[in-house]
């Protein structure tokens, strides 16, 4: 849960960041950021800002917004019926992410889970993102990730997004943000 | 056709047009960024510069350049199997684009198609994009777009892109590219 002063102040924040990176938003995207807490109320640490461009029943695309340090949580896209689950590639376009997939681990992870929920993260697969860099995630696979220490902008291409669906691995995250009365 | 140093001037004058948008590109996507003369060898009045970023079964995403009152030609994106032909949405993200898509045509276009070609542009429905701007196109329907007389950069998401089905209107079309040897 956060306060409608938290979420306008997240939105002013990741306002900026996309102007860092020169990413034009009309006046209605701009006031209609969407800021994800995970219903973990801990914004700073564990969240995501998002800007969803199109989301059609073939395919999606969004600019994500990563404060400095701050973590999306590990999850993975489902089939869902016919579809084999959500496909998506991140290109980092401003700042830097270091993202975590399925593989071989790293011996010194440049990330560091949330503290107190380092037992939710169990992939170690390390890919670093630069500006122009890009990996694509397939289905149904464990991913998260966080920015570097000034933050990023990524954008994600990728089929159908039906967040409500993702299976996060920490059982106490809500993907749906609670704005407080 | 184009020669050698048609396509690399050509790059050169796409890599400035994606930096002016702020856009960042690895070495190797700004090596072989895309000239598409569509065979007419008027590059300048008709084709299209693309880097792909992502094209897998599922979706697909490009940045496209058109130089200033550079046409991409009335094209469509047919049936394929299973497939109902690509849709895709187009989001300007620096200058200005003209775009035409079937429906009531406008009575002042402010776009004008290619000498010598105007019979092979036959939809009118004009959508002006400005930065931060977009449209989205159903498949196997009509549409074609020019620059304004800046320019522009294009973000292009959507479904697999299988550019060799596309149907041109104007039949001396080969969305091919042949470089001179």
């Amino acid at each position: 849960m956060i306060t409608p002063e938290e979420l306008e102040a997240a939105r002013a924040r990741a306002r900026e960041y996309l102007d860092r990176a020169g990413i034009v938003l009309t006046a209605e995207e701009a006031a209609n950021i969407e800021i994800a807490d995970m219903g973990l109320g801990e914004l700073e640490q564990t969240g995501l800002e998002l800007v969803v461009y199109i989301n059609t029943e073939r395919c999606c695309a969004k600019e994500l917004v990563l404060f400095p340090r701050q973590t999306c949580p590990e999850h993975r896209h489902p089939p869902i019926g016919d579809d084999p689950g959500k496909e998506e590639t991140f290109r980092c376009r401003w700042g830097l992410v270091y993202l975590y997939v399925e593989g071989p681990p790293v011996a010194q992870p440049q990330a560091r889970p949330p503290a107190g929920r380092e037992a939710t993260y169990t992939v170690w697969h390390e890919v670093v993102l630069h500006p122009g860099q890009q990996w694509t995630i397939p289905p149904n696979t464990l991913h998260w990730f966080q920015a570097g220490d000034a933050g990023a902008v990524v954008s994600e291409f990728s089929t159908r997004s039906r967040d409500e669906y993702d299976i996060f691995t920490d059982s106490a995250i809500r993907r749906a943000t609670v704005v407080a009365a």
